[in-house]
């Protein structure tokens, strides 16, 4: 409930907050550039409209740990909107976000994203190389335009954790670029390139926010874990259902994880036990018609029950993390209800 | 010999400051991913040494103007090293710069840079993408590092020009990549183009080190002045000897800007003129054994002459900007030394 009303308002107030930085592109010779990046966040061209937005989940994450984490100085704030203030940062976080975006649909050579034509897919390579550049300046604008609403030590503090996020980001983008051409990978490998390209952004957005809205240094920390428990489990999830998964074993068995050959975690964890399912995978590519057959062997080898017990282990270690971090009010109540949607998809 | 002299103090600090936040990315999974950066700036792998490192001349304007800015509070500082200060900062525009090389030469299918491979030609697209990325992150990593050395408002107030002028670099070079599939441009086109590509980045230099040099407004805005018209000035030149250098001329007329088809600015002048050359360029491709031929052609319209006459007045209007600026002591004479020294090259 808390959520719902909350995104009722957030929602809306991101997107314009979004189209307010966006707009700095805007000029008589940068309109078409203007316009690669709003067809990339979903408002313009082909397809545009609710469905291709995404989820604005970091600056959510952003908005709701700040307001959760405010103390309100007087009877009058209390009863306003003190998120707003975090509008800027929370855009920065999801400009961030999406710089990776269209990076790593060119890097990974991906036709569509969300149903639409990627950027590099509409406009060429060379073009979309620039607008994910944009984009990550645009955030860095975004960011200093906070100096007018919290004091400068602040931004700079909410600077350096923002940084520090993305050269993680960065070095795990680095790895799973190298992974597809290793066939030595180790469990610990996972842990270290999804800790950067999954985790990394999603902590740095809930420490961020804690930090604006003034949580004690504790706080801080327990609130930078939930982001990135959060960030771990979700990705465990989301290599869960990549093989038994609805998609990746009705029908649609070209987009298990198996065919693509992903460095998940269960494939990794079924390569350690060096079973049957290792040794199929020795021998080459597997087919689609294979993916019925060899996810069940998986499960057999116990790799099935190992990734829902780390799912499993790391959610609850976000939740506990979001517990002793104390979140308050109609905002904190919200931050339990987001973990529990995004840790219990089915698909 | 004030430069002289200041280049044998400032170059091996420059080098240094920038190994140091390289290191940033040394970790057991991300030695290669750093040894990609450190391949670009010319320390590692084959070729590296003095002639791989490039000028450095971003670093050395922001030390210099800072320096030539600052005045003194004591006796010891006044003959101590103030410009070591500015090191992050000045480090923070030499991979902007970097950032924009790596990106550019995937978006230009260069192979080589400095007479080596370039990034993407030896560790291929995708990794180069991010070898760009993180070269930018560690940009505002050594920005954010100077916090600790000076007011964090005036630590704020760079990072704001900084922004604006990558925005700028970014617009300026969405334009160029448009410009190659256009054949309606006019001559401010072109003015728009090189005022992002070349002189923004180049007037943040000048204008961030006054600023943190305690400049006042006026002063600020001529060192900004001074950066913008070295900018421009520096990019007609090369225009002028794209066409009638020794290079383009003798010998490799392949490397000729008319064989290039490079939408520079003899050759937009030369289009605008409606002339024999312009007839000659709509009929497609020049040749090799044109290039001798068609430069005498442009000459004979005027354009050589226009071209030396606008790269003559942008040159004055540098050094007139850098004279208002009235920079001090030895980092004030090597400014005009370097001014000099970027604006007559002949090759």
């Amino acid at each position: 409930m808390s959520l719902q009303n909350l995104n009722g308002l957030m929602l809306p107030a991101i997107e314009m907050e979004l189209k307010r930085i966006l707009s700095y592109l805007e000029g008589p010779r940068t309109q078409v550039f203007h316009d690669m990046l709003a067809y990339h966040m979903g408002w313009k061209g082909e397809g545009s409209g609710k469905e291709a937005t995404g989820k604005r989940i970091r600056p959510m994450l952003v908005l709701l740990t700040y307001a959760a984490s405010y103390t309100p100085t007087t009877k009058t704030e209390a009863d306003a909107e003190v998120w707003e203030r975090a509008l800027p940062v929370a855009a920065c976080f999801e400009l961030i976000h999406n710089f990776s975006l269209v990076h790593d649909d060119i890097q990974d050579s991906s036709d569509l994203r969300r149903g639409r034509l990627t950027v590099w897919k509409k406009w060429g390579m060379p073009q979309a190389i620039n607008v994910g550049d944009a984009m990550f300046i645009l955030a860095h604008i975004a960011l200093l335009e906070t100096k007018d609403r919290f004091p400068p030590e602040k931004v700079l503090h909410a600077g350096s954790i923002i940084n520090e996020a993305c050269l993680a980001l960065s070095s795990g983008q680095f790895m799973d670029i190298s992974y597809e051409k290793r066939n030595n990978l180790v469990i610990e490998d996972y842990w270290s390139m999804i800790g950067g390209k999954t985790a990394a952004l999603l902590s740095a957005c809930t420490k961020v926010g804690a930090v604006l809205g003034g949580a004690d240094e504790p706080s801080q920390e327990s609130y930078r874990s939930f982001g990135h428990y959060l960030g771990l489990a979700f990705q465990v999830q989301d290599d869960y259902l990549g093989i038994w998964g609805d998609s990746a074993q009705t029908g649609k068995s070209t987009e298990s994880d198996l065919v693509a050959g992903k460095k998940s975690l269960p494939i990794l964890y079924g390569l350690a036990k060096n079973g049957a399912f290792a040794r199929r995978w020795a021998e080459g590519p597997i087919q689609a018609n294979e993916v019925g057959f060899l996810s069940e062997q998986l499960a057999a080898e116990g790799v099935k029950l190992f990734t829902q017990e780390t799912s499993d282990q790391l959610t609850d270690l976000a939740i506990q993390s979001l517990r002793s971090a104390d979140p308050q009010g109609e905002a904190g109540e919200a931050l339990f209800e987001l973990a529990q949607i995004l840790l219990s998809r089915k698909a």
